[in-house]
């Protein structure tokens, strides 16, 4: 299969039924680089458009029908059943499919009822044990081939043209050291620490003491367990718990990638936890996936990837600090570090593929391409977005008078 | 008149009705560095409390009464006409009272009915001529006594210990050319440029063009004189109207210092303005008092002052951005600079108070130190805020990797 279409394919269009219909949908979504090859009558469709093509193999008419009631989630279904191929570049089609779903752009209809049968799944404290579960805990030696070694699975940043994952992931995490403005007197509550590189990294580069947070088992054990190896068991508590069961008094509270699990009913609640946690002086820094409006979570993401996920926008997560009086002292938007951040995932992913077919079955393997490769998108094309938020009691007039710490040269 | 009741003073204290209800209530407020002089009866009420008190003289029982039933109002109006006296430091005394009514404080049931009475001027078209026409055409030559030479009326920038008022304003303006990225080529519209020192700052340090916006008459004839003497009036255009009517294509949208006159129901206007006059790559940056948490305006400041103003907390600030899908790439907040740079205005209103008696009757004289100490209370308890924030088009990916572009050294 040829994976850039060129002229002479675009000569040989469909006619059936379908194929004027996709043509035509395709010329009022302004002509985007698919092209479509309907494999029951060998016919391909593509818009008015020159230069390279990503293809779109569709294998019945049944999935095309239920593509076009319901795309945001039968497109992902279809994909990992391998019911939709593509031929040529996941990461391209994905970005030219989130532009012409754009954030300005109206839901279907129907899309709308189908997003009414799927109410997301509520993070009670049972709930949400049963949310990360889910995801987080389908093996530590998994997310070790792609991951790096810092084992982080959250935005790296990269203030360099030349950095690598592991880099990116350790500039991360000083980054919001620095925001925090931690000293080695410091002590610091987590919540939701993944597998611990945050807390590791804040005990063994600033000296802080760290009590740090997650429901997720494994990811607990495999955090002691890097505590003990790197002598730092005595400065860092691993603690199996909810964050609502947050207890005891911090210069600061961090949280980073944990929000997205939160859901929006409940972002008051972790408000009044910070509100408790914090001395007078004390600094808060919640780094979370956004968006630029209030808008549901990609519908197959919420029901295949990330049950009970919730990516607010700015407006949306100021309910954490508004009803305690939070000073918002700096936003920043991280959006296109994410993009890069995933693409080192998605190589690392397809470098280490076979390992993971030992693990997983081949709709698994799909499903995980899919889902990394639409959140390029969804970063790169702006859909989603990247924010760290800090914040302090509203009486704390122990501020720098410059950001200009957080950018040492 | 002591300002300083010592101890000695403090044996005296008065016995009357008033003077225990006075004495309970500073009780029941934690015992806050207040004296009460009820001149009527030469009593003196105090809390228990040590070291250095501010002295409050109320003339008459009818003024005492009316402070005690709408606090926020009559304190001003009563100290604007002499009816108390402060023996001590007014910006002392007005923190110990922003600290009384804390943010987290409720509002008393009477004050809340009080405030029902005074409903906020509306920002209609002719509503905001009225409203800004009352403050800011009392007279150029009244606002360059204590301003400076830049004549910039909104919080500066100090990076340093030893900035002065007129440094701290140009740091300021570069702070936002720089987060604009200003260059050679771009063409920018201000909402909002009162007498116009960044407009003409953006022309002659960026090269840039730069339209002007403004409905105050006395500041636009004051900005195009100094166009002309600056040589700058090819480059900079300044235009007596409403921001609803900016028309064009910019690559920078700024407004600083206006949106606390734009009242929040025209925030989704005053997006879609930035909406329209933005490129795809442009950048949108609004500098505005604001609050941690929805908040009315003081009653004083909004009758007295600032017809029609309102400062909004940080989710409202949103309502701008959000229903267009502007991309928030930086939020910054200055409240202590600001706290700086009333300082600055009261010691020169100060030195030059003389000169403005010969303006104004001693009336304005007390009303004008009045709102400028209160200002200062306002910034230096955390009940007010000033936010930047950085907005650009949703699929703008002409983003600079870090924000150290913003701080150069």
């Amino acid at each position: 299969m040829d994976a850039h279409a060129g002229a002479d394919a675009r000569t040989r269009q469909g006619s059936s039924l379908e194929a004027r219909l996709l043509r035509w949908l395709l010329g009022s979504f302004g002509d985007p680089p698919l092209e479509f090859h309907l494999c029951w009558s060998d016919e391909r469709v593509s818009g008015a458009v020159t230069g390279p093509l990503e293809t779109l193999r569709i294998t019945d008419r049944r999935t095309l029908l239920a593509l076009l009631l319901d795309p945001q989630m039968r497109f992902g279904d279809a994909y990992v059943t391998g019911k939709i191929e593509v031929d040529g570049d996941l990461v391209k089609l994905m970005v030219a499919l989130f532009q012409i779903f754009a954030p300005d752009a109206r839901e279907s209809t129907l899309s709308r009822i189908a997003g009414w049968c799927r109410r997301p799944r509520r993070n009670t404290l049972v709930g949400s044990r049963d949310n990360i579960h889910r995801h987080y805990d389908i093996g530590n030696q998994f997310y070790a081939l792609w991951l790096g070694d810092t084992m982080a699975y959250t935005c790296a940043y990269y203030p360099g043209a030349e950095y690598t994952l592991e880099q990116g992931q350790t500039a991360k995490m000083d980054h919001v050291c620095r925001k925090l403005r931690l000293g080695g007197a410091d002590s610091v509550v987590e919540a939701g620490c993944g597998w611990g590189s945050l807390a590791l990294h804040m005990a063994a580069r600033y000296g802080a003491k760290v009590r740090a947070f997650n429901i997720s088992r494994e990811q607990i054990e495999f955090a002691r367990r890097r505590a003990r190896e790197q002598g730092l068991e005595h400065r860092v508590e691993f603690i199996e718990d909810d964050y609502r069961n947050i207890s005891g008094s911090y210069e600061a509270f961090v949280s980073v990638g944990m929000l997205e699990h939160v859901g929006r009913e409940h972002y008051p609640e972790l408000g009044r936890v910070m509100r408790n946690a914090l001395t007078m002086n004390g600094r808060g820094l919640i780094h979370s996936i956004g968006r630029n409006r209030p808008a549901t979570v990609h519908p197959w993401i919420e029901r295949r990837i990330f049950p009970g996920a919730y990516a607010p926008s700015p407006g949306e997560m100021m309910q954490i600090f508004e009803p305690f009086s939070f000073s918002l002292l700096d936003v920043e938007n991280l959006r296109l570090h994410y993009a890069r951040t995933l693409r080192h995932w998605l190589e690392r992913f397809e470098a280490n593929v076979a390992q993971v077919r030992t693990m997983f079955d081949e709709r698994f393997v799909r499903m995980w391409r899919y889902y990394l490769a639409g959140s390029i998108a969804g970063f790169d094309t702006g859909t989603l977005q990247l924010f760290q938020m800090l914040v302090t009691p509203y009486n704390n007039n122990d501020l720098p008078p410059t950001r200009d710490y957080m950018y040492p040269r």
